[in-house]
């Protein structure tokens, strides 16, 4: 079942977090937005951003309140990265299980990265064959 | 050399890009972003959303331009999607070159993903020692 909106929210860990109703590790918080680290980090400093209102995915989270969640992930992702002292980081929203999405409530991941730790080690690039690239992108283009 | 704003243009193949100086497969532009698919994708329907403007990282760019611009992602990652019939997608932002960024003009990856495509497999996750979280989100509140 698709939940989406202010719906859902009894059965989100995400939610009673944000209703302060599970104990998170704050970092920041706001009316739009908890930040909070993540207890399973894949480096130190893993901080999870969330909308307060409840998304299961990003694509279903209004234009506006995406805005205003993302404008300020700079901010949380400078503090994050001066605290750890990291040479970078990923900014990453999974959105779908095949994603890697575990949670259904959208939330961006920021991830301190130093230089050759192996966290993401993986890019699989490959090349389109002749004339896809253009196909692909015409049937995009008739979404938008 | 640090460079950010409307300075660095010239050497920056993005810029050219959302210039219209050099070709790109575009799936959607508007006076804020433009968005095109990466000739080396990891996933078929991989898209790159660019602000026209320069900003090397994420942290570097205003605000209120990073939410115009993050704003956009849900409608354009859903018509990716819906193009490619995918089960999910990472909207991935990676900032500094430990991170995987290998343009410095702030890009985000809509990575249409299928459930076992193995894009990307790995999630590293540990633990922290106790007393850890709370030391490294003291330092983070600390900045913000």
């Amino acid at each position: 079942m698709e939940l989406g909106g202010e719906m859902g929210n009894e059965d989100c860990i995400f939610c009673k977090m944000a209703a302060g109703q599970v104990p998170v590790t704050k970092v920041y918080e706001d009316d739009i937005v908890l930040a909070f680290l993540d207890i399973g980090p894949v480096s130190d400093g893993h901080t999870l951003v969330i909308p307060k209102q409840h998304f299961e995915k990003l694509h279903d989270c209004p234009a506006e309140l995406l805005g205003q969640v993302c404008c300020r992930l700079g901010r949380i992702a400078g503090a994050v990265v001066g605290a750890i002292k990291s040479d970078g980081y990923n900014v990453l929203c999974n959105t779908g299980r095949a994603a890697g999405q575990l949670v259904k409530h959208l939330h961006f991941h920021i991830i301190p990265r130093s230089t050759g730790d192996g966290v993401f080690n993986r890019w699989p690039a490959y090349k389109y064959q002749e004339g896809e690239i253009d196909e692909i992108a015409g049937k995009i283009r008739g979404n938008l």
